[in-house]
This record gives structure tokens, C-alpha cells and sequence, in this order.
């Protein structure tokens, strides 16, 4: 279709109506379902875009291997993926890590092809080189895939809501995790048991280190965030904790609150160290109450609460992974850059303008819901409450039950005001080092008030 | 900022860095909230945009009028909407109705400004000539605040699903109708007494028409359509049944199977006459389950659940109305069409390739749920059985239920398979024909299974 001297300058216009070439990066369950998209909506998607979408190529580690799911002539498939970017307009990268993604992503925009990508450990890892690449060669980078799957969730950030101000996102973003959480709150079941059963359901990897200890949802909180403040943030920049020490006790006692465990990944707009603004990012389990609409978020699914200036809450819900909601992301990329292809112009860069600082955990405000295990006498409150008092950290609520089977023990169950998670942290210790208090049997942050 | 000969061609490249001009037509509860947060943002929105946006005009039938609350330059006000649209890169246009926003509109776009628009009923009715401008001069027409306020819901289907295909599309999109049914619902109270207490509370207009008939969610409902199915749905294409003959035994009726009653406006894929595809478009009550997503949205929020092919259930939750949130929504646009006008290129314009027929309401397939109130003997159920089976109705459950204090009446409640609508209301009339049946009680529609 295109010439070869049209091939010298890829930042030419594109000819009307001849089609855009497009090359798959990878062919797991994400990839092969975007192929089988490509092929199964080529008319709708040609009309969309307003040129035909031709698949040039899919690049795999074993081009020979049978697929009998990816309904394309056998001989697309190649190992050479190197040489497959530099003749492809759009290049789709599903492989997923840093290498050799990276170098591939770099080489297709040096080449003058916009890329979609659903990689969100290279994006929070390394964003502003991909994105500084892309205004080089003058093309598009999109990755809305690489947060929350099918939801349009970085779209609406980056273009809707660029005309507010973001204060907060509050995101269900990992589907393993709040598919364990919901079980154990459903079942009343331990971590350990619940990830086998999610294991064996398919929800969870034979390793889950990267869901349950929340590296996958840091890198989405780290792409999120640079975002909702124009600001970067890497994987690096987001304070982590992950699920494995969340227990079926703490489920209870956030039952016994009206409140269910997810784990959050929280981007804020903050007061920093010298006054001005600044931004917490942060993945942990937190308490939050079963009236918030995250709460309702079962399964796998995802979604995000955004809290704006002036639109106020927002929820987006959906699928967070899986083959075809996945490609339904990455395909509404692939429609926008090939649109920008035809008719001209880019979407939104980078936008970095803002540079606000990343605060430390500790200086986060939080609240805590602290179950503690004390001696029934009196005098143990007073000294409970100076702990709190020492560490100026303000009580919002206390409720003491007595500890069943157990005349002499009790329970206190202790929910802060929001205090710097350094106070907090400190306040805990202060606690188990209380000759009236047997065991912090729990301590859960609390969110979404 | 610029010169005259700059002016003579409105549709030459932005020079980088300077002001674009902005004309804001109307200064009402929106319109006032977009222009404070032109000024209180102008640092941010410049940033985003790439160059200062620069407010050259309110239009507003009476300038002399004090307006306290809108921080800008007095002199700003002009009652000569004609004149301002002629000097502005990007027209904003907040007024509502067909006329006069459709002619400074037109006005605006012929002399290349870009224009942004909250205008559900004016886009529902004429959509295709604004759309036809804009293409003849090479500008952008968007407007997301027409829907569902806040909530971005009009650029996630038309971009981020454009790779996908949409199914269906459920959607809350008038809060005051919300409101009215979520009190109904929580207080048991009637229609009559709900819509005082929420135009006493600000909820309802002292003219309620166009919401509680319908008219307000219909004309979001045939923008849906359009963008959802890649296809022209005017006003007049939608099924419209409003509120004011919900009842408090409706209420009462759908608590009764665990559902709740809310206003939906309906796009649904569906097979034609000729068994190709279609589109029903239409907005009545209808009973959903409690456990759907749409189920929980309380108050005056809209919300509305998508379905597509690849990316399954999404949902997009916020506040519908208000003049800060729709200002969000605005103000989105406003910096997209601005961006483009800095960067080069243009948004999708309308997208209307796939030209489905729009099927009637009588063929739109739905379930209904009935309640009867019939003799308590032997053989009434033969008889409203052989009533549904005359129609080729399928039964999904009956119920019947001794009526309180009445030894020989009872309850029959039926729920039907889906049936076409005109089936349905078939059956209803001959129900009520029937000698056994002393009144048909409640009807109402079922969706969201």
C-alpha cells in the first residue's frame, strides 16, 4: 500500500483510506485476544478509525507453535520482533515487563509508529522515557490497559477531568486481592486457605507475590497518580503493604464496624512539609464502610472512586483483567491513535507541570481501627488513652467488650481521628509496650469517611 | 493577541503561546460555575492546555445585572451573544433549548470557533446539522456535561469503547426522578407527596414535567444511543414513559421480590424485523434486582451501566446535575477542544456508519412484572395462565398470596420471560378483561437480570 520512499519519513501524513499497519507485541491471553478482535471487528474498527486496520505481524518467543485460537495466517507470527516494529504504523506491546518491551516501545516510536501499551510496570517504572520518546518522534503512547483492565478509567483522569481538580482516587485495582478479601469476608476463612481456593479458581498465580504483597497495584497507584496531580510518580515513590498479614480477625472486626477489608490503592492530594501541595500515594488494606460504593466491589472486579473539585465522587467499575476486557481497552487505543493517524494531531503527553512532591508514608494522614487485648480492670483506659494522648493522636471512638470465656480480660477497640501515620505507627508500639495490654490483636487503617 | 489578518481566517494554525479566547453563552447556575473556575484555575488550565485561556465575553440577556458571583470584569457581560461569537476561538454554550443556542451555534462554528455545549435537548433533536458544521468548519463539537452531568460517560463510549461493541446501555441520568423514586422507596410515601418534598427541597422544578415525564432522560437517552451504536437516535426515536404512575403499591411490589424501581434509560442491540441488528431506545420505570449495580445509586446521582461484547458489565457513578460538576464536565471538554487547537487536529465527529433501524416499542423484548387482584378460587390460575399462553407470553414465576381480611380474594403476582412489549401489553388488557380479575394492580417493566 505504501511506497518505499513513503516509508523513509513515518511522521508523513497519512494517504487516505490506505491501511495502517499494525504489530502485536506478544500473544498470551491479553494478546490473543486483542488479535482475534482485530480480525472478528475489522469492519466496524475500519469504519471507526476511517482506514483499514491490517495486522502486519505478531511478534512471539515460538512462531511455530500451533494457535489454534488466533485466527490469523500462521505466518504472521514472528520471533523477529525488532525488525516487525520498524514497519508498522501502530505497535501493540502485550508482553508485559520491562525488558524487552522497553527497547521494543523505543525502537517502533524511533521508527515514527504510536504505540498502546498495556504495560504498567514499565509505564510506573519508566513513563517519562517512553513519554519523552513519544513527543521525539511526534506520535502517540497510550496504555489505558494498564490500569483496571476494561475500565476507562485513565481517559476520563487525563481528559475529562482535566478541566478540575483531582483531590483523591481511592482504587480497587487488583482483582486477586479483592477476590481474596471478599471471600474472607464472605467465608470467614484465613489468607492462606482463601489464596489456594483463589488458586485453584484461577484467580490467583501458582506465585502471587505480585498481587498479594501489592507491586501489581502500586505500579497502577504510581500511573494513577501521575495523572490525577501532573506529576511523576514511579513504582518507587508509593509507600506498599500487602495482603498477607491481613487475618480473618481483622475481617471480623471490621465486620463488627459495618466496614469491609479491600485493598486500596490511594492517591491524595496533600498538605506537604512546607505548606504547600503535595501528593500521598499509597497501596495498603484498609478498613472502609460497607456504605461506601468501593465496598460493593465483589469478585474480581474493579473500580475506582475519583474525588474532584468541582464534579465531586466519581465511581468507574468493571473488569480489571482478564483476555477480552483487556483488549477491549487496548483496542480503544488502537481506535484513537489510528484516528489521530488519519485525521491528524496526538493525544495528550505527558503532563508533568505540576511537580509536586511525594510525601513519606509516615507523614500521611490515616486513620487507625486498633483492636487490643487488655487486662479488665480499672485504670487500663486511662493508661490506653495516654498512649494516644503522648503521641497526639486523637481518639475518635472506644468501645470495650468483655473478652468471652475470659472474666479478668477485655477487648478495646480504638478508632483514631486522622493522625500522621508516623504518630499512628508510633502509638501502636507505645501500646504493646503497656504492661495492661496482652496483644495489638489488630490494626487495620480506616478509609473512604 | 492577535491581529486582524489573523482573524480573517479562522481556521489557520494557533500561533504557539497565545491566549484562546473563550465566549461563554449563558450565566446560569452553570454557566456562572464555569466561569469562576475559568478564573480560579486559569494558572492550571493554562498549563494543561498549553496556552492561557482567555474569556472574552459572557452573553446574558440582561449585562447590567449585578452578579456577584461570577469574579470577572463587568464589562465581560454583553447582551450581543451574535457579535461575541464571531471573536472567540472556543464557544461554550450553557443557555439549554433549541433556540437560540442552535443559531449562535452555527454562527459560532462558521466562523471557526470550536464549541463546547451542555445542551441535551438541542443535540438530541438536531445533533446531525451541529455535527455537519463542525466537519464543513474543520472544529470540535463536544459535549459531555449534556448527560449525566459530572459523570464522564460520552467520551468513554465514544473513545475508550470504540474498539469494542456495545450491547446495552442502563442508565440513571435524571437525579430528580432518582430522588423521587429513592424517597418513595425509603418512605413509602406516593408520587404526589414525593415531588412537594423534593421541589421543597430543591430537588424538582416547580414545573416537574420534564423530568418526571421522561423528556429530560429520553433526550440523553438518544445520545447514548447514537454514540453507543454508531447510529442517528433523535428524541422523537425514543419510547418514553415517565414516573408520575409509579405508586406506592409499586414500590411496595418490587420490595416484595428484592428490587428496587428506578427511571432507566434503555439502548439495547437487538434484532430487527428483517433479523439483522437494531437499536430499542426508550425510558420508562422499571424494576431492577437490589443487587445490580444501578440498584444502589441513592438520592439525586446518576449512574449508568454499559455492557460490550469484550469489555462485559462497566459502570460510571457521580453526580448528574449541579452547576460545579457539570462545570467539571465543561471544563473537560473545553481543554480537549483547546488542546487541539494548540496541538493540531480535531476530536471524532459523528460517527454514524452503522445506520441501524431504531425498532419500535412494541417489538423491544422485555419482562414484565404483573400484580393482580382476582377471586380466591379454584381455576383463576387456569384462566391468567391461558391468558399469557393466548399471547405467546412465557411465565417465569407466579406467586399468589391471600389478601389481608378478604377470605375470598387473593394476590397473583407474575413475573413473565421476556416477551415483546407488545405482547405483554396485549396480555394486561386481556387480563383485565377477565371476570375473575378484579383489578389489575401494578405493572411494571423488569430489567437488569
Amino acid at each position: 500500500m505504501r511506497t518505499d520512499s513513503e516509508e523513509m519519513d513515518p511522521t508523513m501524513a497519512h494517504e487516505p483510506g490506505a491501511p495502517l499497519r499494525v504489530a502485536l507485541l506478544g500473544c498470551g491471553v491479553v494478546g490473543s485476544a486483542v488479535a482475534r478482535q482485530l480480525v472478528d471487528h475489522a469492519d466496524d474498527l475500519a469504519a471507526r478509525v476511517g482506514a483499514p486496520l491490517q495486522l502486519v505481524g505478531i511478534a512471539v518467543r515460538r512462531p511455530q507453535r500451533p494457535r489454534p485460537d488466533v485466527p490469523v495466517d500462521p505466518t504472521l507470527f514472528t520471533a523477529d520482533a525488532d525488525g516487525l516494529v520498524e514497519r508498522a504504523d501502530i505497535v501493540i506491546e502485550v508482553i508485559g515487563g520491562i525488558d524487552p518491551a522497553r527497547e521494543l516501545i523505543l525502537r517502533a516510536m524511533a521508527h515514527g509508529a504510536s504505540v498502546v501499551s498495556a504495560n504498567k510496570a514499565l509505564l510506573a517504572e519508566d513513563g517519562p522515557t517512553l513519554y519523552a520518546a513519544a513527543d521525539a518522534a511526534d506520535v502517540d503512547l497510550y496504555y489505558e490497559a494498564a490500569v483496571a483492565g476494561a475500565i476507562p478509567i485513565l481517559r476520563p483522569i487525563r481528559e475529562s477531568l482535566a478541566g478540575d481538580d483531582v483531590r483523591r482516587v481511592l482504587g480497587i485495582v487488583n482483582g486477586t486481592t479483592n477476590f481474596v478479601l471478599d471471600r474472607m469476608d464472605t467465608s470467614g476463612a484465613g489468607f492462606a486457605e482463601t489464596v489456594e481456593q483463589a488458586q485453584a479458581l484461577g484467580y490467583a498465580e501458582a506465585d502471587p507475590t505480585a498481587d498479594v504483597e501489592g507491586f501489581d497495584a502500586a505500579a497502577k497507584a504510581a500511573i494513577l497518580a501521575s495523572l490525577a496531580f501532573h506529576t511523576r510518580v514511579s513504582s518507587g515513590d508509593v509507600y506498599r503493604e500487602g495482603i498477607t498479614e491481613v487475618t480473618a480477625g481483622d475481617i471480623q472486626a471490621a465486620r463488627d464496624m459495618d466496614c469491609v477489608v479491600k485493598l486500596l490503592a490511594i492517591c491524595e492530594r496533600v498538605t506537604g512539609p512546607d505548606g504547600g501541595d503535595a501528593v500521598s500515594v499509597r497501596v495498603h488494606p484498609a478498613m472502609i464502610p460497607r456504605s461506601h460504593p468501593l465496598a460493593s466491589v465483589r469478585d474480581a472486579f474493579n473500580a475506582v472512586f475519583v474525588e474532584a473539585s468541582a464534579a465531586g465522587p466519581l465511581m468507574f467499575y468493571g473488569r480489571g483483567a482478564g483476555g477480552d476486557p483487556t483488549a477491549s481497552a487496548v483496542l480503544g487505543d488502537v481506535v484513537a491513535v489510528a484516528r489521530h493517524r488519519v485525521a491528524g494531531g496526538r493525544g495528550p503527553g505527558e503532563s508533568a507541570y505540576a511537580d509536586l512532591p511525594v510525601v513519606e508514608m509516615g507523614r500521611s494522614r490515616t486513620r487507625y481501627h486498633i483492636s487490643l487485648d487488655v487486662a479488665d480492670r480499672p485504670g487500663v483506659l486511662a493508661q490506653v488513652a495516654t498512649a494516644f494522648a503522648a503521641h497526639d493522636v486523637s481518639i475518635e471512638t472506644v468501645r470495650q467488650q468483655a473478652a468471652p470465656g475470659e472474666g479478668e480480660r477485655a477487648k478495646l477497640i480504638v478508632v483514631t481521628h486522622a493522625a500522621s501515620d508516623a504518630a499512628l505507627a508510633a502509638t501502636v508500639d507505645a501500646l504493646a509496650e503497656l504492661e495492661s495490654v496482652d496483644d495489638v490483636a489488630s490494626v487495620l487503617r480506616v478509609e473512604g469517611a
